[in-house]
């Protein structure tokens, strides 16, 4: 008779019971319980055993160090596992395991190289870290062989990295093209679904909890930005220079501009993109369009995701919550759970796996060619568009689609939308400029690229 | 100074090059080098040196076996690493990884068994095999403490296993909606946009390639019963009887349907579905109606999706091609990279791994709670409307909207199209055969699962 895989007998194969693994203890520390970690916890707490049946880890938190002493009671953390004081973790000899869930560039940076100094291997959430201060890190991280586990650190608990370096291995990454701040994709969402301005939208993104009172970080892309650091260093295995990396955020983005796309089929996006380029690698974040067609289109609200273009796997999205408590210590505890495995099984220390094979020249962003949307606002009179199109052409920018909006009577103005077909940035800028200081057009243009793929 | 990313003096670390790993040579063998087959082998042949570099792996294909020796000239395959001997590669005891590419369930079992038995570590694409004989193979993975790996059986190239396994370790999955059959949404995606029948869908993706010339197993759902079985197993770890699942093809979907779902906000799918239910495991494959606000709905022609509904992480979804030689290729290897890592880093041996700790109890679709759409083809005369809602009714079958289409004017019958509120499978059954059974009523009815979340 063939077993299949109804047979109860099967479960757990209790005839090699003899043999099961014994569950191996691993002591783990975190730094600082704030909203992240206040997630490990409560994770830890409900799924410790279930890690355990699953993994054969038994994940122990010895110790926790914060200095609001308000948080341990808050989250009924026992007093004997608490402490303010960080060295208390990072000098434990039995902790195995810092969880580094501090946020900022300054102490975190201190205590998450002194841990690693003290062969402590390493879990962490703090994008801003890495993007500034990766190859640092990486350098300690290899020289004193621990491990470190950065999951967490882009699109919350959605797998990328993992992704990116052991499912993907076989593959050469050309594209990296993420939705990777939930603040700006909510109230781009927003904005869209309900005709709101941006302020309109940013206020109840705040007073929803999606956007922080200084939404600085987040509207101007400077967030994205620290997330493309980090995923394009890693799918091209090269340094990434995050001063390199150019930024535009959704500050400008008006919502007739999105009303317009709406209508010629597109969606407004901040997009974090990295791909290869002649050779090199070109970074950007901006306020891009996509087409209703692409599946980045239809991630929405506070919700993240990144596409990844390989050149076996082909095009390959990877979606879900980008931040928040939880889903942020899915991602942590996953971490932990894959160093565990590895330190508690003589695995040997492979550097590999922290250091980059090759250094690719990062471009400049002048040098990238995407279609674009444009929109003059322009006297209604014979020949604006020949002067327009004229200078377009001049600077070798070919117009795909032209579209004469209707408005109010009153207005002298006309706005005047156009799609070309792809141009080079450089080249754009120097045609904006231009028409710009045409006496027939209003005021500054509108420039938004259009993101195919 | 901080070090940046972009310092070029850190790239490879130089200054440690003298404690650069050596590169660890791992030697594999590859039963059948059909489509999947030689996917691999070109991808192995294209990125060799580049694994290498990123995982410090020589992967060296040392055998190749199939009885096709046509295949090898035309892959340009060496003579002197080909045999038509399966056993060749199976008693090679250089070879530590068999990759066991050969479909169907007899041979290919035998030959997976027999490799086992050898102590050889495995990866296989074969989902029809570990659909039906998944328990049997895992009990014989763990008895000789051998790794396997399995990616490529469900979605192609998407890290669907190791999400699952490893980054979502610390999640209890509630729910998983796959849309795992990249031939079904070809033709459901051809039917909507192009307005076909099932047989002019079907025909054009046989012509494109996109369906076998005997489709039976894609159109019927079973190849997505294999994938659901596989997936439900692991993500619920428990066994999974795959002849307990409820399997219903698209053979019966009707293009009217398709537009009446469509004017009503949905996009039809085939979705091989498991969740928990009542303490148990309910598994199922049918065509559903999705709402185009679901991100499942963006997932068109022949791509594959599959959603995770986590108690941590949240929803979350995996895209990409779910078939072809170079996507399949990306997993194979992805698992390939992996099992070396494990292998020549003297890892302790994880039977958790492949192992079941619980044996959820398989639940009868009969008890399976959905939102319906239901068409009748009814009379147009007073009072008809009131006794089908009356059936419905008196089975717990609440509606929540009623579609009357206008038809031509020689139609003594006209469309009668309801959606209901959540009910239950069972009753939806005893309804539709009294309803069936009118008289005012005209042929069978049709009914559609709607599928939210």
């Amino acid at each position: 008779m063939v077993t299949t895989p109804g047979d109860p007998g099967c479960v757990g194969f209790p005839e090699d019971s003899s043999k099961e693994n014994a569950m191996k203890n691993v002591k783990i520390g975190i730094l600082g319980i704030g909203t992240v970690g206040a997630g490990v916890y409560e994770l830890l707490e409900k799924h410790k055993k279930v890690i355990g049946k699953k993994s054969g880890i038994d994940i122990e938190i010895k110790k926790i160090a914060d200095k609001a002493a308000e948080r341990r009671k808050l989250l009924n953390i026992p007093a004997s596992i608490f402490t303010p004081d960080a060295d208390d973790v990072i000098s434990d000899p039995d902790i195995r395991i810092v969880v580094q869930l501090i946020g900022g560039t300054t102490v975190s940076r201190e205590l998450m190289l002194k841990a690693i100094s003290h062969k402590k291997n390493i879990v962490t959430a703090n994008k801003a870290l890495l993007a500034e201060h990766g190859v640092e890190i990486f350098k300690a991280v290899v020289k004193e062989e621990v491990e470190f586990g950065y999951e967490a650190s882009v699109g919350g608990g959605i797998p990328i990295i993992k992704t990116i370096r052991e499912s993907l291995v076989g593959n050469q990454i050309d594209k990296v093209i993420g939705i990777v701040n939930g603040t700006t994709n909510f109230i781009l969402t927003k904005m869209m679904r309900e005709d709101l301005s941006f302020d309109e939208a940013l206020k109840i993104a705040q007073e929803l909890g999606f956007a922080e009172a200084d939404p600085y970080l987040d509207v101007s892309g400077w967030d994205a930005c620290h997330k493309i650091t980090i995923l394009s260093s890693l799918a091209f295995n090269t340094p990434v220079d995050m001063s390199k990396v150019f930024v535009e955020g959704i500050e400008g983005i008006h919502m007739k501009d999105i009303q317009y796309a709406d209508e010629l089929g597109f969606v407004p996006k901040l997009l974090a993109i990295a791909e290869r380029h002649d050779n090199g690698v070109l970074v950007r974040v901006h306020p891009s369009l996509v087409s209703k067609e692409n599946p980045l289109a239809a991630v929405s609200w506070e919700d993240n995701a990144i596409m990844l273009y390989s050149d076996f796997l082909g095009k390959s999205m990877y979606y879900g919550k980008g931040a928040g408590a939880k889903p942020t210590a899915s991602a942590v505890v996953g971490d932990i759970t894959d160093i565990a495995l590895k330190i508690t099984s003589k695995t040997e220390y492979n550097k590999n796996r922290y250091s980059f094979y090759q250094d690719l020249q990062q471009k400049d962003f002048e040098t990238s060619r995407t279609k674009f949307y444009f929109r003059f606002s322009a006297l209604d009179r014979p020949g604006i568009l020949s002067k327009i199109a004229g200078i377009l052409g001049k600077n070798n920018i070919s117009i795909a689609s032209v579209i004469q909006k209707e408005t109010e009577e009153e207005f002298e103005h006309v706005p005047l939308v156009i799609l070309t077909h792809e141009a080079l940035e450089a080249d754009t800028r120097r045609a904006v400029k231009e028409i710009d200081g045409l006496s027939e057009v209003e005021g500054k243009s509108i420039k938004i690229r259009v993101i195919e793929g």
